[in-house]
């Protein structure tokens, strides 16, 4: 399994990774793709773990990994990673937070325009009086220039949703814990809490996946939304309450919701918004582009930075 | 069928037309809702004609509307209307240039992420090995950030495709026959007509349809973009050649094209792009918007002018 000369340091790469990055890493290091609770994991030698969505790495597993020195999340959202147990044993953890910015916001607006704008594309001819009703069905009620647009967290990804958002001429609000310099706001005007829910005709979340965030969008939030609006959110699932999420959908047949990440993922049977015709529901493809990908597994860099006792570029926060 | 006091003028309006719009017009003149070759309209005494899309006004037509002053265009593609024959008789022809600006903007992006971002909504729970590989499967090969976006006639609409695609970070270049002023390019890059399509990942065409467009987009345009390019189409279907189109479509599996219009349209079933899996044919819903809608009714305004006396504020080019 190892594909690396003896003595060079063992890392385990236990989720996929993209091809170029993993035989740079090979060329470094002895390289191991293996998940962690397989039989033949490398626990007790391994210096580094590179993992992307799927693996947990908490208390319990570091404590069978004595030699581990760095643990690579190939992505951005680091909730599946205990830091504080990481870096209490010595362990650094990098990851590529910038990788997917420019994935999640074109999948906002694909998804904006989904729910805005029908369409269909014809596989057959259609008579004229055909033709004509079917263009009569597909007049979309509202265009996004017409909507005020908030984004309830301005960071890395909600102030690139501003940035284009202005492009397209709607009114766009942002609420953020933190203060927004002017330039990374991008021409959005910032509003407190209540106001970003009373006004937004489209509400796009952009938090990150922290325990203090869990339910930040419930029953309150959702019923100061105006009439017909729209939610999406391509941040973390838990960051919503699902069951009041469907009530408000359930109430409100002319509003609609575009979910791409879900809590817990994949999401069972007993997930109330699967029978609301107004949620749809993605299987977390916000970050699902080829070169998304590629920059994510570029965290193979940082991790050899580690190995080679040099600091990380991209350290996981606190 | 006449809505307003005798004396007032009449007033043909031969297609749908907003409500709204249409009692202001009802308040002022005497509207016929009628087709022109209905037996009951009222040709010879009729001084406004309001038509759309599917109505032809040409020298044959006016030489039966003796007392007309005024035809109103709710849109903005003039291509049914003999402007010509219209002067020559002192009619004036009055359009909606602005009306579908966002819609068709709108449009052009739900189209290009169409093509570059495959997606998926779940209608049921997904075990894990499903959910991920259907994850996989959803992978875009493609992030707009990563294409040169080329616009084929940068003026009303297609200065506003630039102004938008500057906000996703892709290279905008463009051409056009006029020299456009540095403030309306809004980024993109004004490049010959050769090398907008050898450089145009993705080429979206804004022309009009004016005759000398006819066939714009041929055999040896096509082959000058690169393998694997995504051609828009949301101005008009006579601008493009279906048959070289076709021919293009059916060499590289990889290129796609997204045509919103056609020539005729509704299309028979002879279209040779009905039966490629990479030619996606929309009916025409470039400007399908109840904001749109509206917009262009307001044709009725500058045709109340005209009845009035007042210079119209829209008068239709030569």
């Amino acid at each position: 399994m190892s594909t690396s000369a003896a003595g060079a340091p063992v890392v385990i790469v236990a989720e996929s990774l993209d091809d170029s990055w993993r035989s740079w890493l090979a060329e470094r290091c002895s390289v191991v793709n293996v998940k962690v609770d397989d039989d033949g994991a490398p626990l007790d030698s391994a210096e580094a773990l590179v993992v992307r969505t799927y693996t947990h790495v908490d208390a319990a597993l570091l404590d069978r990994m004595p030699a581990l020195k760095v643990v690579g999340r190939a992505g951005v959202g680091i909730d599946n990673i205990d830091i504080g147990a990481c870096r209490a044993r010595g362990v650094e953890v990098v990851h590529t937070p910038a990788a997917n910015t420019r994935a999640v916001v074109e999948l906002v607006f694909a998804a904006v325009f989904d729910a805005l704008r029908p369409r269909l594309f014809l596989d057959r001819a259609l008579g004229l009086d055909e033709w004509k009703s079917v263009r009569a069905e597909l007049v979309g009620p509202r265009e996004l220039s017409e909507c005020t647009l908030g984004i309830l967290g301005i960071g890395r990804i909600g102030r690139q949703i501003a940035r284009a958002a202005a492009g397209f001429d709607c009114t766009v609000i942002a609420c953020d814990l933190e203060q927004i310099p002017q330039e990374h706001r991008h021409g959005a005007e910032m509003v407190g809490h209540d106001e970003l829910f009373r006004r937004s005709d489209v509400l796009t979340i952009h938090v990150d996946g922290r325990a203090g965030n869990r339910g930040l969008i419930g029953t309150p939030e959702l019923a100061l939304l105006p009439e017909g609006a729209l939610l999406v959110n391509a941040s973390r699932g838990s960051v919503v309450d699902a069951g009041a999420l469907a009530e408000w959908l359930g109430r409100d047949p002319s509003a609609q919701a575009i979910l791409d990440v879900h809590d817990p993922e994949p999401f069972g049977q007993d997930l109330p918004l699967l029978a609301l015709p107004n949620a749809h529901l993605m299987p977390h493809i916000g970050g699902a582009t080829a070169h998304a990908h590629r920059n994510m597994s570029a965290v193979v860099e940082d991790v050899w930075r580690v190995l080679s006792g040099e600091p990380p570029r991209w350290p996981a926060p606190e």
